[in-house]
């Protein structure tokens, strides 16, 4: 199996009536001057009833005698039509703390158990265009685990999931992610900004 | 004007027909294995023929006799329904490149004139949801300029836009983050992101 393999055939309009996973608002709002104004946006309908987020980011470390490296995933994804460079992430579901689900969602992608070491805020993707958000939570796997051995892993992946799994040097993340778009992938923006954050503290000696 | 005036009144499904800004479509593609499926997603109508972007974040370093400090915003996002701290950003026009969309973007909503020093990869904001994406454009303040004074700065916003301007030192931007959102703010995935990376390189020592 290849993941280069997979391609969109054929894009078109959605009509509001079939949409199960998508939806697209208009909001009325009072601006800070006090006058009415409009607003259109677009919203998961899957965000748990009483969560704030749709989802988790997982920034999983690996800690191998070579230096930390962070874990990262390639995945085809229909709306770029691309094979795309991500963190481990899922959507949460029902009940479930971000912690939770980040446990459970770096196990079933990628065999890794891990431990939580941090909780970031509340993120939000894109908020002129969409409400969509997570959290990311920080994990450290402990690559002296028998569970955590390489010939050991075993994921759980959905039957509509395609998902490879490789680290990289956080010492050359941000060549890495410049050298993984030239090869043809699209970046995601936890993955070139978490980099872009590694470079900034480099740059201006944090 | 306060921003923490303005406020969602209500929010409704958003017509097709109606839609100006947003479009919701279905695409149909091959998966790695050859077998058929479909998937939901949303879109922007904005983008420019010929633009692999639709607009620009702004990494915009002011360097202070202090330490360096990263420029933020303050601006009442509708689909949130929240003040959000993002970084000056913005759509690119037709014909126009990253860099100079961010030039542009960053004297009209700061007033402040920058250089450009690097230009992120592509990212894309939420992949399995829109194919919305910008690229990052790190740009340098020089403060000794006349046209950077604090009292000659002349922003030129749109009679929609209500942004409020301020910068927090990049050494304690990951806390920053954590007191605005515990004050109420949201924080957007990219200011969130970088102030993650650099967390993450003091961490490890990179």
């Amino acid at each position: 199996m290849s993941l280069s393999l997979a391609k969109v055939v054929k894009t078109e309009p959605l009509p509001e009536a079939e949409a199960a996973w998508t939806k697209l608002v208009k909001s009325t709002y009072t601006d800070p001057k006090g006058r009415s104004r409009t607003w259109e946006h677009a919203e998961r309908r899957t965000r748990p009833k009483g969560s704030d987020i749709d989802g988790v980011g997982i920034l999983a470390i690996l800690e191998k005698s070579t230096g930390p490296e962070i874990l990262l995933q390639k995945q085809f994804r229909p709306p770029l039509d691309k094979v795309v460079i991500e963190v481990p992430a899922g959507l949460v579901d029902a009940g479930e703390t971000a912690e939770e689900a980040a446990v459970r969602e770096l196990k079933e992608e990628t065999g890794y158990v891990g431990t939580v070491s941090e909780t970031s805020p509340v993120m939000f993707n894109d908020p002129g265009f969409c409400n969509t958000n997570l959290r990311m939570v920080h994990v450290v796997v402990d690559l002296s685990l028998p569970e955590n051995q390489p010939d050991g892993l075993k994921p759980e992946l959905e039957e509509n999931e395609f998902i490879e799994t490789f680290s990289v040097p956080l010492a050359t993340f941000w060549a890495e992610c410049k050298r993984l778009e030239a090869e043809g992938y699209a970046i995601d923006a936890r993955v070139g900004t978490l980099a872009e954050g590694i470079e900034v503290a480099k740059r201006w000696k944090l």
